[in-house]
Parts: C-alpha cells; structure tokens; sequence
C-alpha cells in the first residue's frame, strides 16, 4: 500500500498535469521515446510550434521586450507561446512544480489591453514572462520545496521579489522544480521526482536551480530566477549551458521566499537570473537593482546599479583545482583554452593558490547541518517522508547549541578575511577565473563536491557562471592517465568520469569578482567571451543590432 | 584572603596607573575631595594646566587638524596635552583601561618630524590623539573586556580599524573602560571597578562606551571610538552630553576588535565617533568611510561617503514613549521643546506608534542570552571570577539548540520588515525624534531599560544622540503626577528618579534615520540643532569660521 506522502505526491503531480490547457498538452503521438536522449531538438522537429511560437520562444529577454515594446508582438501571444514551450518542457524533462498558465494569460491581456490605452508600459518588464524557483512563494500557489508535508499549503503572501517583478509588469506563469530542501547539487525530490537535463536526459540539469536550468535550456522561459546558497544557480547553469549570476547578499530581494533551512544565517542564500545571455543576466540585474528593492526589504542595500570602467588589460587569476577534487577533463580543457585565449588578448594570468579553500567548503557543509537536520526532519515527519538518500549528511547531524554556532560564526569570518588578505596580496587583481563544477554535467544521480561553488558563498563574492564556448569532446578530453587523486571524492569522480556520455555538453566556467562587485563582473564576463569567442561575440552583437531594427 | 581574580583585578589596577608618568600625576593637594560631584571644572579650577594646554584640550578635533596641518600646535604638544588631561580624568573618574602615553609622545615626535621633513602630512588624522574604547586589540596591549582572565594576555595583532587609524596618521594614547563583556548600560566590572560621570560623580557616564564619554567630557580626548550593540554608544554619549554616530552594520570596520559574545550575528556590534561636536562626529566618519575600509574588511560595504541633499522641510516622527517606559520628566520636556521649535522652524511632525518596539526589545533580550551565557561563563571561570549581579540574566539564561536559533532569526528578520513597513507607510519619512535612555542621567547603578536605543540595533538604523539643548532643571521636571507605569521597569524608573540628583544635567535625544543612511542621519541632525539652538548654531559657526582663520 502506498504511503501517506507516496499518495499526496502522486496527486500533486496529476495536480500540475491537469493544470496544463489542454491545447499545449503535446500530442501522444509526438512524443520522444524515453530513449531519446537530447530533446532540445524537439520543438523544431516536432512540427507541433508555429514558426512563430518558435520564433518567440527562441528570442532573448531584450529581444523581447523591444518586440513588446514595438507592439510587434503581444504579451498574450509571447506568453502563450511560453506556456505552450513551457508544457513541453515539462512533459519531457519534469521541470516544473506549479503551472498557472490561464492566470498568465489574462495578465498578459490586460497589460496588453493597458498598452493599448495608455500607451504606456507598465515597466521595464512589460509583458515579459518570467519563470520562478518554487521557494518564491505566490498568493495561493503552493512552495513546497520538495517536501510532501507542504503540499496543498498555497502561500498567503507573495515573496518581495514576485511584487517587485509584477509591477515591473513580467509575467508570472510557472515555477520550477528544486531537489528537497533545495539542499541537493541536482534536482529531484519526493515529491515531484527527478528533473532531467534536455541536453540529454540521462544527465542532470543541475541543482538547486536545475528545473529553471532545464526549463530556460529547452526555450520555455526567457528568462528565470533561481537562488544559490552553495551553488544552487551556478551548478544548473553549468549542467545545461546557460549564464548566471550569484550575486552578493543583499543586492536582489530574497525576502519572504520559501528557505530550505530557515532562519539559517551563517551563509545567506541569494537570487539571481539565469539566461541564455549575459545581455539578458544584465538587463534583469539592472532593472531589479533599478527598483530600489531597499525600500521594502530591509536586508537590501541602498546600492543603486554603477557603471564600471573596467582596465584595458584586466589581471586574473586561476584556479586549476581547489585542493580537493581536480576537474574531470573537459573542464580543465575549457579552463586552458580560456587561459590561452586570455594572454593572446593580452590579459595577465596568475595562479590562484587554493590553500584557504579546503577549510571554506568544510565549513560550508557543518553550516548547512548545524541544526542537526532538525529543520528538515520537521518538513519530512507530518507525511512520514523518509529522508532522500542524498540528505543523508542532514539525517546524521548532531545539532550545534548556540554557543558552539558563535564559534563556528568566527571560524568563518576569519576565513572571510584571510580570502580577502589573499586576494588583495595580489595588488589590483580583477578576478579569479575558475571551474563551476568538477564536471561539464554528469549522469544522472552521479553529482559530487560543491567546493568550487560553495567557497564563493562563504566568502559572498560576486559570480558569474558562463559557458565558456568548449564542449565536452570524447576525443580530446581522455581520462586522465597518471592522476593522483587529491581526496576521497577526487578518485570516485574520476572513477566514474565517462568521456562518452558527457560527449557534446557544453562546460561551464566561473568568473568571480569580490562582495558586492556584480556590476564589474558582469562586464569582465563580456570581456572574457570577447576574448574566448569573438566570432560568437560579433554574432550576438548583429543579432542586437537586428534585434533593435 | 583575596581570591584570584581580586588580586589580578588589584595588579592591574596598579599597573596601570603606574602607566601614567609622574609629570601627568595629579599631584595629591590638588585632588578634588572624593565628595565633590562635578570634577569638570578641575582643569581650569586647579592650576595646574597651562593655558595652553587648556586651550589645546578645549579645542575640536576639526580645530586641533587645522592647527597641527598650520603647524601652529606640533602633534607633541597636542598630544603632550590631552595625555595630561586625560590622566587626570582618569584619577578622578576612572576612565582608562590602558595607557600608553610614553609610546603615544614618541609617535607625536615622529609625525612632527614627517611633517618637518617632508612638508606633507601623514594622513586625514595628522597628529591627532584618538581615544578608543578597551575592545580595540592593539598589540602588545590587553583588550580585557572587564575580564580578569584576560589581564595580561596581549592582543597579537591590531584591529583593523586601529590600523585605519594608525595609516590617518591618528596617534594612540590609552584605551576607556567598559563593563564586564561590554553587557552592561554602565561602565563597571571586576577589573577596573566602576567609571563615573565627570560632570557628576555620583551619576554613571553610562554603559558600555562610558570609558569614553567621561574621557570626552572632562577633556582628555578630541574624538574616540566606541562600539554600540544596544545603546553603547548612545547611552553613555546620553549620560554625559555628548554627540555620537551609531552606524549601520557595514560601514566602519568592526574587525578584530574583541567582542563581548564572540561570534555573535544576530544583531551585529558597530563601532562609532563620540566627540563634543556634531562637525568631529562628521569628520571621523567622512575619513574612515574614505579609507575604504571595504578593501581590509570582507564584512564592510563598498558604499562611499555620499553627500544629501535634504528635503527644506523634514517630516519627522516622535516616539513620546516606547510602550514599555515612559521617559523621565527631563526627556519628555525635551522632546516637548524639541518638536515645538522643529515646528516653528516648518517641519513637519508626526506620532510614531511604538506597537513593534516591545517585541524588538524582546528579541534582543533573548538573542544576548542565546548562548545560555556560555561566552561569559567561560571568560569567567579560569579566574573563578563571579557574575556582576548586573549579568543577572547571563548566569540564568538556557543556551538555544541551533534550531530555535534560526526559529528567532525568522521572528527578528519579520520584525524588521515591519519596521520598514511601518516607516514607508508614511510616505516621505524623514527621521524618528526618539529619546536615547528613560533619563538625563541616572545614579551609579540605576540605570535600567535599554529599549529605546536596543530597538534601532534590531532594525539596524543609523541613528545620532545628541544633546537637544535641553537640561535638567529640578523645578521644571517635576515627577509626573498621574502616571500609569507601563510596565513594572516603567514603574520603578519612575519611583527612582530623583530630580534633584540630575539637576543640571543634559538631556540627549536620538535621532534615527533608515538602515545605511548615515550622510542623511548627521545632515539632519545639523538641521535639528539649527531649528532648536541657533545661537549656539550661530556661535559654533563663528568658532569653526575663527579656527580657520
């Protein structure tokens, strides 16, 4: 017999199905068979989208909003071809965890009704449809984060960030999936199962972000929020090819959403956008930062968005491992040819000597289980949900008392300040140029260490996870012969690394820039895919130039 | 027999007076008799300073810059001065915790000879002595906190903010007394006993910057450096008359400077001016802000001294009481005078509701125990030094498991939000016009309620305490008449207040503005003292104008 929360998932999930119109529900028939692997190709060979819907749902977030704006396009027609993408996305990949495409489509009539009118946008996001983490609670819809026990417990208030984007005049029509407690690197959950990576199916789309990764990477959202504690928007953005950006606390609203581990402090989630271009990370960072979010959300600092003037010749430093895990071969690849691309531009490269790293990421995971798991073990008994596999470390815990918490506080501020001691021992250094994961992505269920995320969390520096323009490439990125595993972890991911599967996946680089720095490294990330990719660079700049035509 | 912590108590006692070189000891004939209340008047009184030292030590630190940068005063005169005048503050209040004048000559001798040398000054802070409050680790000094098991354990390194200091070219010459842990609304521990007020000794300088605040007023400091987690600037700046600046979390650097509950967030110590003048308050923040403190200090924002352009009228809200204590009749006169002249001068005056505050100053009171008094405990026991029955509620607190923690971080982070709410909700909200204590002053040992000042560390505004003008005046302050108590504190407060006892004394008020609003929050309180003392507005104007002359 099925258990209690077996049975409140089961329906939940029949719930969301049901929420799909009927009309963007893809036909039995044209549906891939579990064996296909890559199911990005499916929108345009499917022949179930117009070549308008295509058209849409393949444009950037600026492009949009210019289309918008033109009043070439409607917000009904760019929101129903979202939602229809949007369903697709789902039933192929299991990306999303609540689906309200009927209220978005009114929303999307009535400010195309009040374009009509007034003549006026809304804001800087009209008509514009946004994708949501699930933490982001929304009035009526449920957060459940992955736990069965808050199923059917819709939200009485919405999160400032929904509030903030509503009056900027975006769309709300989905949110997207999470791994339980958002505190697993993929994304998957006793509640609405495991969300796969539309690349290839037998790998992950990352977590805690990966059903936003997912949905963004299959062209079902234009543009999506996720958040990141250890890793959470720049692991996904990893395992499927897209830009982040992790910014500092403090920058984005991440008031009233829904935490995996409330109340928990030591190291502070964060939201960010994710996207299929810098363009579009930069434009949402703005436009947010634009709303002075400081004037609702008291964590929020009255920072407004700086230009930056960024040096000619920029100094970077690498980080070719972190002293505990040495990537798997295709990342070391993408961070070389990156490193070389950078010197013939003429940029100056040091090495990052990782000495203060081992001590950060051990911090990191006694901060996630000070409470003995007890924050979790609260969600999961009302259902009898068992703990997932992946929590293990949270079953196990033993809870810290406030008194040995304040040392663990102090603990972590000293590394804080060593980190930045290290930094600045290195005269004007710009950046630190490094892995987002040991992987491009892995198989499914396979993702170990988030060390090259979760240093830059305890030290609250600004990241961006980018595409570096390598893919993972079976003939070139052999095992490696004579490796001499750093730890424990190291020779598991090196045993399990397989050249063939990740075959074709794009790898994922991380630029960090110090606290609070997220306007410089969002323009240092501009410099580095000029460096990296300039026939792409100049390919992204016409099509800007179209777009604006 | 004495125990041990009385006998290192004792010795240190001793140490430190033998610290003072003998030309700097009062000489016993000119000793005030132990009965006298008011030793404020000894410099002039006694004859024993020259006028030029009195000159010297009657001046602003924005006078005694400008005469050091004329080269009119050498930093070894200055220094020579305040050295002086504050070993006699010291013997007649005492007030210092180290001394270290000898070193402090020396460093005076080797700017005057940079600046001979070189024509250039040191930095922002040339020549000037700053005094700074006992947690400030400096090495080779003790930072005890009023801890007898920390006599005689150096610091190995400097606070940041004293290497700050040190690279402004500031001169350091002794470190002010605080209470056991920093804990306490007046300066008093077992090591050093108890600091009084120099304008009457028989009332506190306040807690637990009052080291400080009756260096100040008697005239052995320009300008210190005191630390606030719940009134500790404020109240002893209240106590004694004084101006002060409590900053947001982020904008001086706190690092490195010894805590009274190490590791302790959840509300966050700051650091901040204390000096006679609103003008030096203006200018140690404009220096310290301008040294980018950021850059050494991972906790401090990139956020420049920005300059405000206020409204001509402000809005300001009072807060007549807090809903826990009604102030005492010398601080509601004075928020009376205040606002009647704020009106006349056209600002516009509204009621704060104080609905949130009870529940503020609930959380902070349990937040300070969270550890179950475990910090204290163990500062206490090498030395089997007992609890001050002033830590009443440190030796009976029950530690919080990390979870209940994080359970009471989720209550502040809403109750702040409110606040904000609060605020917004009135529109353009300038300011809150709040008392700072329930007093003028208070006897040794009767201070109580530290809820007006603790609020504003929850919501972590930037808030001044300045002396609104008003003083003390027996037949004017009668006891209310009719008075409803509160609540039991509110009760005995206003059964202890002793008009005559505080008879003369000023009356300070705070003056709030929102998080991070430190430019606006000392602009505005310019234009308080404009409305409410512009004669005296009016001379310090014709003094600042003379000094640069």
């Amino acid at each position: 017999m099925a258990q209690k929360w077996e049975t409140i998932a089961a329906e939940k999930r029949a719930a969301i199905l049901r929420n799909i119109p009927v009309e963007f529900l893809v036909p039995a028939r044209l549906l891939p068979p579990p064996s296909q692997a890559d199911v990005t190709t499916f929108p345009r060979e499917s022949g179930w989208f117009t070549e308008r819907e295509l058209d849409i749902t393949e444009s950037t977030a600026t492009r949009l909003l210019q289309k918008l704006a033109s009043r070439t396009w409607t917000s009904e027609d760019v929101t129903r071809a979202f939602c229809k993408r949007a369903a697709a996305a789902h039933q192929l990949t299991n990306c999303l965890s609540e689906i309200f495409f009927t209220e978005a489509i009114k929303t999307a009539q009535s400010l195309d009704e009040h374009l009509r009118k007034t003549g006026k946008l809304r804001g800087p996001f009209h008509g514009l449809p946004i994708s949501l983490k699930d933490n982001f609670n929304i009035v009526g819809k449920d957060s459940t984060v992955g736990f069965t026990s808050l199923v059917n417990e819709p939200a009485t208030y919405n999160a400032t960030l929904v509030e903030l984007l509503e009056a900027a005049g975006a769309i709300r029509y989905c949110k997207t999936n999470v791994p339980t407690a958002m505190m697993i690197a993929e994304s998957v959950n006793n509640v609405y199962g495991r969300t796969v990576n539309p690349r290839n199916r037998n790998l992950t789309s990352g977590g805690s972000s990966g059903g936003e990764s997912a949905l963004i990477v299959f062209g079902g959202s234009p543009l999506g929020v996720g958040t990141d504690i250890g890793g959470s928007l720049r692991i996904p953005a990893a395992c499927t090819g897209i830009f982040t950006l992790r910014p500092s606390f403090g920058r984005f609203t991440t008031q009233r959403c829904r935490s995996g581990l409330a109340g928990q402090e030591a190291v502070m989630s964060v939201n960010g956008p994710m996207a299929k271009t810098l363009e579009d990370i930069v434009l949402f960072s703005k436009t947010v930062v634009g709303a002075q979010p400081w004037l609702v959300d008291p964590k929020c600092l009255p920072i407004p968005w700086r230009t930056v003037q960024l040096k000619k010749k920029l100094k970077i430093a690498v980080l070719w491992n972190d002293g505990i895990v040495v990537p798997t071969p295709p990342v070391t690849r993408a961070l070389r040819e990156t490193v070389e691309k950078l010197q013939t531009a003429g940029h100056e490269i040091i090495e990052w000597d990782p000495r203060l790293h081992p001590h950060a990421v051990d911090i990191l995971g006694r901060l996630f289980v000070a409470d003995g798991g007890k924050s979790v073990r609260a969600l999961l008994e009302p259902t009898d949900e068992p703990f997932r596999p992946e929590m293990a470390s949270y079953a196990e815990a033993t809870e810290l008392g406030t008194y040995d918490m304040w040392k663990l506080h102090i603990e972590r501020s000293e590394l804080q300040r060593q980190y930045l001691e290290q930094w600045m021992s290195h005269g004007e250094l710009d950046a630190i140029l490094a892995p987002t994961t040991p992987f491009a992505t892995v198989e499914n269920g396979g993702f170990k260490h988030v060390g090259y995320t979760g240093v830059y969390n305890i030290v609250d520096y600004a990241t961006v996870s980018f595409p570096s323009g390598v893919v993972a490439d079976k003939d070139k990125d052999q095992s490696l012969s004579e490796h001499t595993p750093l730890s424990q972890t190291c020779k598991e991911i090196h045993q399990e690394y397989n050249a063939e599967l990740v075959h074709g996946m794009p790898v994922n680089l991380q630029l960090v820039a110090k606290r609070l720095e997220e306007e410089k490294v969002l323009a240092m990330t501009e410099v580095v895919l000029q460096a990296t990719n300039p026939s792409s660079f100049t390919d992204r700049l016409m099509a800007s130039i179209k777009s604006n035509l």
